[in-house]
């Protein structure tokens, strides 16, 4: 794969002035062009520069507001609602973030509702933000049907992601941040495109058959992580991210979206816990008790490391050179 | 089997009379005793009268309050702190969950740290309570090590529970309660007694490979479920369970215990959200268009419907004689 090294400024320097060229404002395009660095800061590729097409798709369409102007208000003192006036998640959310660290500050525990928006990018940005508060961050979005219930052939959850984060003493927090899907759709895609096996129980051929052919979930089904377990938490983030916050459930995103290849409307809910209130001052050296041990337990990961190391590096980040292309012939 | 038919008050009488003579108050005993009825009468038998020589060790070895008088304040509007006074959890959690439930339908979500405390019961039945207020209910609980992280053989994780209950508009609630491990390790018990082999990805031997044999976890591990996604949603239990409200992590709470048989000292963490502050007053009947889907997708069942169908029969239970002999010898 032919690659191309860049620095991160010129990667949002790039992004912001794809957005500029496509519809959105100032900033809009500064906060999508944000998210689009963050992601290949840490190596997330997968929702960095590769998602602009569908961004730009969606602005061009007009499905998506690039002027969007979010409403952020306190439904009580412990409710954020930011309603994100059809634009695209990233500029909400910054603005929403705060007020709700200062409302899980205040009273332990806080929410925030984002509805009248497009999630497009990684959830584990959003809850480290709320870990760089001193705060536990959990956040559940949910998606168009691709995952059918255990048991079931029929698309129904999203890949509905959940991510957590749990903030240290001076390292980076714990985070994770994974689809409850066997499988994320775009890594389905990439082995059906190069010829690999997908594991078994990732999807269901249209028979209901199990299989490890990439290409058959194209009729058939991708199944949720961890059986009938891994489906009820789908279900839980379906119900959470949709019908608590009155935001579309997937298979009302699928039907409202005009299929322009960008990311339908939806919501996401967000948790901020503060355990300063919950436990008292001392949690995170409790807690560092814990993760020390698990640290020590030979072979075991804390989630989110790999994505810390990457950060931290001041190599230039390698994008490949056809992306590259694609994306400035976007401007 | 041999079994003997009782009537569910029956049930109720016998365990309160067990509690009380072996050192609960009133309170307590009456708290216990609806506790395991409850489980006897949604066929949850595993956490019914099959609990109670557990729960008379650990008042006869004085490590359990059977006079606990749990302490519930607010913390914060939004915080409900119930310190269990060193006793079992029924009896503080039955006084907590209206106070519980008052602040999420103020403030639209609050949460309950419940501390000093033993917990030996299912969770169904208290996210349950928080559904009958027409309130998501969810619940974690962290244990005694017997869970190892994935990739490690070591084991961390308690069984970790995470339960979660979600309101439906005159139908029971959607409803489940699952160990965050591979299987309960009480139904491992059962495969070695019975000589039964447990499936692939269960455990592993002390050598550190897969194992069908239940007799290997003995030296072994036990698995989280679902592999490295399933461990991380462990790992979270653990911290909120026990770090977010400053209680005991499963290490810890095993180092402290007397080893009498019954349950260590240990956290809960309790969530509730009010859907009708978060999202309008017509949730529900959005919500039902979804879980109707569901229940229309072929093969797919909505969590916690078996428990729901045996709760409505009219039937008497069926308990085991030698467990109905052993009881009343408890007496």
């Amino acid at each position: 794969m032919e690659t191309v090294e860049l620095r991160l400024d010129e990667i949002e320097d790039l992004a912001r002035s794809v957005f500029e060229r496509n519809g959105c404002d100032a900033d809009n395009a500064n906060a999508l062009a944000r998210t689009v660095t963050t992601a290949e800061r840490d190596g997330s590729v997968s929702h960095g520069l590769i998602r602009i097409p569908g961004y730009v798709a969606s602005l061009r369409s007009g499905k998506v507001n690039g002027a969007a102007v979010p409403k952020i208000f306190n439904r009580t003192p412990a409710i954020i609602s930011a309603n994100g006036d059809n634009g695209y998640a990233p500029l909400a959310i910054e603005r929403g973030i705060p007020k709700l660290a200062k409302a899980a500050k205040q009273l332990g525990v806080a929410v925030m509702a984002l509805t009248h928006s497009h999630h497009f990018a990684a959830l584990w940005p959003e809850v480290e933000a709320l870990a760089d508060h001193g705060l536990v961050g959990l956040a559940c979005v949910n998606y168009t049907p691709a995952v059918g219930p255990y048991g079931s052939r029929q698309p129904l959850f999203g890949t509905n992601p959940m991510a957590f984060a749990w903030s240290r003493l001076n390292k980076p927090p714990v985070v994770f941040d994974m689809a409850t899907a066997s499988m994320a759709i775009g890594d389905v895609k990439i082995a059906a495109r190069d010829g690999h096996a997908v594991p078994s129980g990732t999807c269901l051929d249209k028979e209901g058959n199990d299989t490890t052919d990439p290409n058959a979930i194209l009729d058939g089904v991708l199944l949720p992580f961890g059986g009938h377990k891994g489906s009820a938490i789908a279900l839980m983030v379906e119900l959470l991210a949709a019908g608590a916050i009155g935001e579309r459930f997937s298979y009302e995103a699928a039907e409202a979206d005009n299929g322009d290849g960008g990311h339908p409307r939806g919501g996401e809910i967000f948790l901020a816990l503060s355990p300063d209130l919950l436990a008292g001052r001392d949690w995170q050296t409790h807690s560092e008790k814990f993760l020390r041990k698990f640290e020590a337990a030979d072979g075991a990961r804390l989630p989110g490391q790999r994505r810390h190391r990457m950060r931290i590096s001041d190599q230039m980040r390698l994008v490949n050179t056809a992306l590259l292309e694609n994306t400035h012939a976007l401007k």
